[in-house]
């Protein structure tokens, strides 16, 4: 019979985390047992997949994990900067999905088609990448293996999702005020998004760049084991409520054709490229939200450089950067042994 | 007593016609009469401006232009086609919104801040820029003259409005289905909009791009009178009402800084810098629409490449990229004398 783990989702209340137990079923994953935990407030409540299983959220207090093998982790830095000894030190893995633990030296930054190899160094911790970082490296990962990708410049658009289900719900309620010409505000948000854009998502860096676009930069080189990489971003908060989407110029080292990289990128793990012109079929939020690919289009040649090419990246963030991400880092640990089973 | 001149405004129950109609009064174009010209469904009905002055919608027809001076069209590309030749035989200068004639070298195509001096060599017709083309060669114009620019890489976030008065009340109405869970289709636009990213404007050409994005590249080098600057550009529509922005990646042959770039701009026509990280200050559609300047915030170095800045530009696209701009092209003409007054 095959080995079954014992299993915490941390944050079991939010977008993640119960995207997270969906997934968790959703693709079989060997549990003997799967725990809801969440803060205080939460306890108690329940959470529902769609198979009808009913999740009673459990308090995530230290002891919680005595009996634990992996533990998912969606509930904000602060809460896995506390519990994080507590897990370790108790002997399971905790895959992290806050930015607490992901530029540390010691922590794996994992996404499974571009680095699994790291998962097997970890110390008790994997970190899961940024939303919007996660589809990026998926894109360039392949393309920088046979082209030496040498620049990235990335304009994002992301949804609100990424700033939680209360802030999902005010762009709704704030999106019909607007449309009844009644004022509004934001709290969920720093700004009102309905119908408007936000050019800046966490806080500002010494640098005048945002957290959200220092993330995705120096993430997108840990993960692609490339320092010298240029890349550059600018991360916008767009009104829409699930998928991250991305404009994206990538210059080569070597020549590059669409066709090369539309050939490529078809045949590499986790992508569907979506890009056909003539029906005008390219990738969308709405029609790539509830998928697990990244979805590549508008693939073309930028006829202002040598070497570079334009296209369009959209996917699911809650899947692909979040909770789609952090199961499958989970199986990896699994197939290559590097997870501890209690008795 | 200053000359006057009789005016036609055609188009004008459109989003641009109705600004148009607005901007004539508010800026107290020297006007002695004002016509409201419109396809044969909207004749008789009325437009209304900010002060209560109404206008009865007249035909559009060749001989609508016999006592006219100055038309100012945005009525789209095959009725500027179609009237611009009785227009011209007539005597009267046409200043067209469409991109028709954008790219004729025997048309200028202006922004009044850029490039004023070719409208004395106009032949009858002066074009104005793409809504997105128009602030973007604001803010380059003068980064160019001091630095010289040697790439610039656009990625466009771009309002409902450029699509027409019923794309917008399709938003609206779009919006509110999607809140309240009902299925919505679209007629305006050719996708779902509301809550959605459509990474198509306009038609796709042969090389991939659409036409929108080869509208910009192409106005902007003819308008900077660069042909040789590398321009490239993503175009996407995003659910917002009004207003265009766009990230903007611009490469100098010389070293700059963005304290150099932010002192430039804020000296520079037409131009708003609103830039302060340390009180989350920046740029944003809903604060930008109905105001006349090109607002630029979000001014950093591109740390992943010498000479290089980051920038977030935001502009009513209705003003900045159409209305406003033929206005303005109407007032440098007058200036330079180059409207023929009929007796």
């Amino acid at each position: 019979m095959a080995q079954e783990y014992k299993v915490a989702v941390l944050g079991a209340t939010g977008n993640v985390g119960r995207l997270l137990l969906q997934i968790l079923e959703d693709r079989k994953f060997p549990a003997s047992s799967i725990k809801a935990l969440a803060s205080k407030r939460s306890v108690g409540s329940t959470v529902k997949t769609d198979s009808g299983k009913e999740y009673t959220v459990e308090l995530a207090c230290p002891e919680a994990f005595d009996d634990v093998d992996i533990v998912f982790a969606s509930a904000g830095g602060s809460v896995s900067a506390e519990l994080a000894p507590e897990i370790t030190k108790r002997g399971a893995l905790l895959i992290d999905n806050t930015s607490k633990f992901r530029m540390d030296p010691d922590v794996p930054l994992v996404v499974p088609e571009v680095n699994a190899h790291a998962i097997k160094n970890h110390k008790g911790i994997i970190a899961n990448p940024n939303c919007s970082t996660a589809p990026l490296v998926v894109v360039l990962k392949p393309l920088d293996e046979k082209f030496k990708i040498k620049r990235v410049v990335v304009s994002t658009y992301q949804s609100i999702s990424g700033a939680g289900k209360a802030a999902m719900e005010e762009l709704a309620q704030t999106s019909i005020k607007a449309v009844n010409g009644e004022n509004f505000t934001n709290e969920a948000v720093n700004q009102k998004i309905a119908f408007n854009l936000i050019p800046q998502i966490d806080v500002f860096e010494d640098n005048a760049y945002t957290k959200e676009e220092m993330k995705l930069i120096n993430e997108t080189k840990k993960m692609m084991e490339r320092p010298d990489m240029a890349v550059t971003c600018t991360a916008v908060r767009v009104p829409v409520m699930v998928s991250h989407s991305e404009s994206v110029n990538i210059e080569f080292e070597k020549a590059v054709s669409p066709d090369q990289v539309r050939e490529l990128l078809a045949a590499a793990p986790a992508i569907m490229v979506q890009d056909d012109p003539s029906s005008n079929s390219y990738p969308m939020p709405l029609d790539v939200t509830g998928k697990d690919p990244v979805y590549v289009g508008r693939i073309r040649n930028d006829e202002s450089q040598a070497n570079t090419i334009n296209m369009w990246i959209v996917s699911d963030n809650l899947r692909i950067g979040a909770a789609l991400n952090a199961v499958k880092i989970g199986e990896e640990a699994i197939k290559m042994g590097a997870v501890a089973v209690k008795a």
